[in-house]
């Protein structure tokens, strides 16, 4: 099995010059550790806790900051998608879609996802057992695709609050598919701060390192290099100048989890 | 405060005989207890459980049946809207657009139903707190429709698993916006059966029953001649057959409930 | 069915007056209203959030009290036991014997409160579903005493929350048994003071009306003259000067509820 | 910090050939690996999820194995106790007193456990928020006694099932003292056979791995020759011929997580 892939960037898409500098820090780091690097950048914030969050720059400048990043970097870059029809111009400026997690059981959405032959990243939904994301698999190969990833971000656990259990890591796996941890969303805390969701970076480190202790083929981490003043999710992203030092240690747990894997469950 | 609005239909369109089938004896039941009925019934089912359930009729026939219902029955009809572009076309047809759960956080949704002026009944999804839902009014008030009213179907409460908390009734009335109570939906197991949503048939009186006493301006019910052979949510729906005497007992309590009613929450 | 039991008095025993105060007028509510009376209040609260808390009177003293007031108003008593051994002479003093919530598997437990023969309510765990109750009613008949009572207080949801599922209601009147429902302890939030729970005190009268309406042989309210300088569960209590209206409203809900039963389970 | 302790042996006593035979296995193994090794039986399974449920050899026998065990393998013993006069004996007998999670907020016990001056390794309860455990800390605290464990063991998550919030290990380490993580009971289906808990013994290594990643200072592990026939517990123990390989790669993983602890939390 490939060492650890990690998906990093910041939650919304800023400028070309930011998405850059993201990119190519990252890349940097990943290729001193050994991991592969996946550019993640959002171009629209679909589902903002209330009307008043910035949304992002927009699908027609967000693609083409996108698309500019993967020429330059030369790695995979994955964007969300929201709607069926984003899903054919995205495929075209990415390498990986991403369906969201709220939206992780609309027929369409997946359907025009897969029929794009892109790779397809299903954010599990708060809402769902792991064991459910069986059928969204086969939503998603029905159109012959099967470059499915599979990504846990937390359940609903009473209100505001997710917690992540780590079971379902080895239950998605189940599935064949490739499964990813989402560090940084299974520590927001949705609506909790009343018009925006809260967050509690200090244990996005605590659920990766689990995570690929159990055993995954990718960590999802946001990152920025000024959270408190990132237009979304700064109070889950992580200082990208705690990265280096976070891929560092995430690679030597991954290196002796895939040493000594879990069996597989039947 | 007007005595009980009941929203009741099946869970998906079969047919124009099949829709006019249940309108009229729901309209005579709610006319012999004073019940207002709104008609109610999906044209798409979008977010299926699994590939190989089935979707429905389609949104041009549907539509065209919704709105001879109405000229029909005289009575308000409600109908889901899944994408941005069914909002107009389905508020021609349409007294009120539903918001699905799953999508009650998609801005351009929200903003495209408000944009109708129809009177828009969002669905609170099981991922979030009854006062989060103030978020999601505000952007429908953004658009100047005031017309809303807030359906409660249950929280995730472990897996495969709803659990409905009685006190979301008054938290979500305290938006000053008409409550709802979804008696079928919240007793829905989602992915229960594997490849389908189980459900528990004989808790929706249960639930219906505790809300109209909490005080709710409407219930919401799914209900079928034959619920075990329905195309969907069969395991929840409520036997037509049934629904004289539970709305005959569900208008006593609001009687009372009303005569008596609980004080606001500050 | 015989209609409504209260179940009311003060959280912990403060002195024979104050019993008597709270009972006496108790009675009289009750009286006026149809309603049977019983007196409820803890010699002890042996498992306070923290040290610091009042724990009460202690068990001498406050068996005296429960038995004083037995005689004087003549109504049944009821008190917590929290050791085997406290059983037997509890048993000589009051006529119902409470199980407290976290210690319903605790076998030494229930089978001392049964082999006494007294009425047994077992309060069930915020841990249990309520089909566990089925094993936990066993170990109390295998005593012989098939005197017994199901109380819901609500189920843990995520930290520092319980909800109350209104299916325990009849899912635990399956048993056969009488079921209660706590409508006070049902909106504590435990742990959620930091060093005491907190509560919300106007959330007990929807959890009342709405187990009330779905059919309940009892319910259970903590009731204090001053429940914000009361020695514990302060912030869920019901003022006393609020009982008349309350027991009124719901005798009228049981008496509709009670003409018009839902079927029981199968 | 100190490298790994495993705490391990089965459910409940059966014999002193019985427990020898595991004491003996487990010691080796752990000398092997450099962990020390903690012995850990049940004289007295107290709140089985029904009343034919096997209890166990009792006190009196329980003990004088107990303490023969630790005489013959020089290791410390670790019990549990469930009221508050087991623990003056117990303490004579063992080193380790453990209070079990429902028992986790009742005074007496706490105090009587603390005032013995052994170890006290108290479990968190199912329901109960890891911050919570602070109260239950100062409890023992107060009796002089600072020799304290803090064990992770799941919370409810819904019915019949628990999850592990990892969070909650750097989150009670915060109150100062070591953190254990129970891997086997952690994922126990509570009430899940009906009469009886069921367990998902395959996730156990899971939960270990995990734990060990984040840094605790011990795992608690029930282990069994032959699970499927143990009187207890039986669903999550796991098999002893497992035991070696899994102390192995736990071992690896504590030394890469105390070579790069996280930070702790402010």
């Amino acid at each position: 099995t490939a060492p650890l892939t990690v998906i990093a960037g910041p939650c919304q898409l800023e400028s070309y010059d930011h998405a850059a500098m993201i990119a190519r820090t990252m890349s940097e780091i990943c290729a001193e550790h050994g991991a592969t690097y996946v550019f993640k950048a959002s171009f629209d914030k679909a589902n903002r806790t209330s009307l008043s969050g910035q949304r992002g720059v927009g699908m027609d400048a967000g693609l083409r900051i996108l698309s500019d990043i993967r020429s330059e970097f030369g790695c995979p870059v994955l964007t969300d998608i929201h709607t069926a029809d984003q899903c054919a111009p995205a495929a075209e400026a990415v390498d990986i879609l991403q369906i969201p997690a709220f939206l992780c059981r609309q027929t369409d959405l997946l359907l025009a996802a897969g029929e794009t032959g892109a790779v397809i990243n299903i954010k599990k939904g708060q809402f769902l057992a792991p064991w459910d994301m069986a059928n969204v698999v086969s939503k998603i190969e029905s159109t012959g695709n099967k470059r499915i990833l599979l990504t846990e971000r937390g359940s609903s656990f009473g209100y505001n609050t997710l917690v992540t259990d780590m079971r379902a890591l080895p239950q998605m796996a189940a599935t064949g598919y490739p499964v990813v941890m989402d560090a940084t969303h299974s520590v927001q805390q949705p609506g909790g701060l009343g018009g925006a969701s809260g967050g509690q970076r200090e244990f996005a480190p605590v659920m990766a390192r689990a995570a690929v202790a159990v055993g995954v083929a990718a960590v999802f981490i946001e990152t920025h290099e000024a959270p408190d003043t990132a237009p979304s999710d700064g109070p889950n992203m992580i200082p990208l100048n705690e990265m280096r030092n976070l891929v560092d240690i995430l690679m030597r747990f991954d290196t002796l989890a895939k040493a000594h894997p879990l069996p597989a469950l039947q």
